[in-house]
């Protein structure tokens, strides 16, 4: 693991004992995909690490400054995934931070994730709710212990993922990804303004794929639609062919949005290619 | 500041930089007051640790172990505060922990807080709710964002602390500690089921104090009472003056439960000095 470090801009050694990143969860991280020495989306997920800092007011180091850094970082690396953690950075008394803050950025790379396989994700119902709080709501705070818990669940190899609702019985998302689902011709996925994150990739399929949007949708309305696939920006769309007992066999509507997709950036290809196949007829 | 970091029980120089603690806020803390060596109330901080712990299914420590380490860092303090965070350790693909556990330690020695004010503490309410999250509440996990957000909400040094709602706009806490309001002639405080910190102090006072019991408590229900203070286990309870514009003169009541504690505990005298005098004659 390819680490780096930057405390209040300056690289450092090491993480601070009395962070506030471990103390509170108090920051932000975005996961990017590395692709030929490039960290795909940057400008997608600097704005939502802006808008998440604004929510929290944790100051934001200058941009330039940080694509300087992540590009030395990933430049000669051929596929990976990048982390990138900020905080509100060491200290303060308590719950109050101190009076000047020096945020901490935590850069890491990863191994990238094997491509989604061919017959698709098997999903299961999560127990754990997400709380209704839409002070933290959409923004991909370090807040993570109902994911985690909710992760915690299962450890059957043959699950891939869970789908977490609301107390009120809605469905919000995976524990590592937004969920979409086509019903009545038209791919639609829960609003985050109560919990939930509101994903990079998510808010792309939003506004490109025709007819997408946000709504309320219970267990029963993922179960009874046509197609269903959970999404995150290291693994694009992934299709789903099974959540407990409700099977789904074909995905030709989720090719034709993964198509779409790939005109914009091929580095998903490597994802999509054992469940897209060579089909381009769909498009 | 004073720290010890321990990796799977053994000492290291720093935190990995994807410990689960600043990746997902993966862990618990407990706060303890040290006076004269002694690290106070151990047993009921680390029954609490222990609970949180089986919660979130982290393993934990040996206590002897732990002991030692902490003996180690407070035997020639006379007034501090040891803070100790357990996270899940490092790594893990995801939310999913790795296949072997290997949980972090974080001891470290802070400055002790200042003992309280003779003429009380000035609250304010704050804006933030707290969420409903059955399956963290009581713990004290490290996922804080709330009490961060909602100390976020003022800077005026005159005010001591501010008291949080849930959704339901019934009274939980104060951002750092449990509430007590004295209704009809017996101490009352908040349930924390579904959210809040079962705090080690508020426990003492429910199994200590005569009548002492939980209760929902609304805004009202505060405002009305014959007195009020917040406590936790570094400052005891802490009498409070005034809510806004609702004041309270008289601290008979709060005395008579501080001497109490401190014929059990006489560590606490410092913190309660200054409001608590001399006078013995009302216990």
């Amino acid at each position: 693991m390819s680490v780096r470090i930057l405390r209040d801009g300056t690289a450092a050694d090491g993480l601070a004992a009395d962070d506030r990143g471990l103390a509170y969860g108090d920051g932000l991280f975005e996961t990017l995909l590395v692709h030929e020495g490039r960290a795909l989306w940057w400008d997608a997920h600097w704005r939502r690490l802006q808008k998440g800092a604004e929510r929290l007011r944790i100051p934001v180091p200058k941009e330039e400054h940080l694509v300087d850094e992540v590009s030395r970082l990933v430049y000669a690396t051929s596929r990976a995934v990048l982390k990138l953690v900020l905080t509100r950075g060491a200290g303060g008394r308590g719950y109050a931070p101190p009076a000047r803050v020096a945020p901490t950025i935590v850069l890491s790379l990863h191994e990238a994730p094997d491509a989604t396989p061919a017959a698709g994700l098997d999903l299961r119902w999560c127990d754990v709710r997400l709380a209704t709080q839409p002070a933290l709501a959409g923004i991909k705070h370090l807040n993570r212990l109902e994911q985690v818990l909710a992760r915690l669940e299962w450890n059957d190899p043959a699950i891939d993922e869970g789908l977490m609702l609301d107390e009120r019985d809605r469905v919000i998302s995976a524990t590592a990804g937004n969920v979409f689902a086509l019903i009545g011709g038209r791919w639609l996925t829960p609003r985050v303004s109560e919990c939930g994150v509101a994903g990079v990739m998510r808010e792309w399929l939003l506004a490109h794929v025709d007819g997408a949007s946000e709504a309320e949708l219970d267990r029963d309305a993922i179960e009874t639609a046509e197609a269903v696939f959970v999404c995150n920006s290291v693994r694009g769309p992934q299709p789903v062919r099974r959540i407990d007992r409700r099977e789904w066999g074909d995905f030709a509507a989720i090719r034709t949005l993964a198509h779409r997709l790939l005109a914009r950036e091929p580095a998903f290809a490597f994802s999509f290619a054992p469940w897209l196949g060579d089909n381009r007829t769909e498009t």
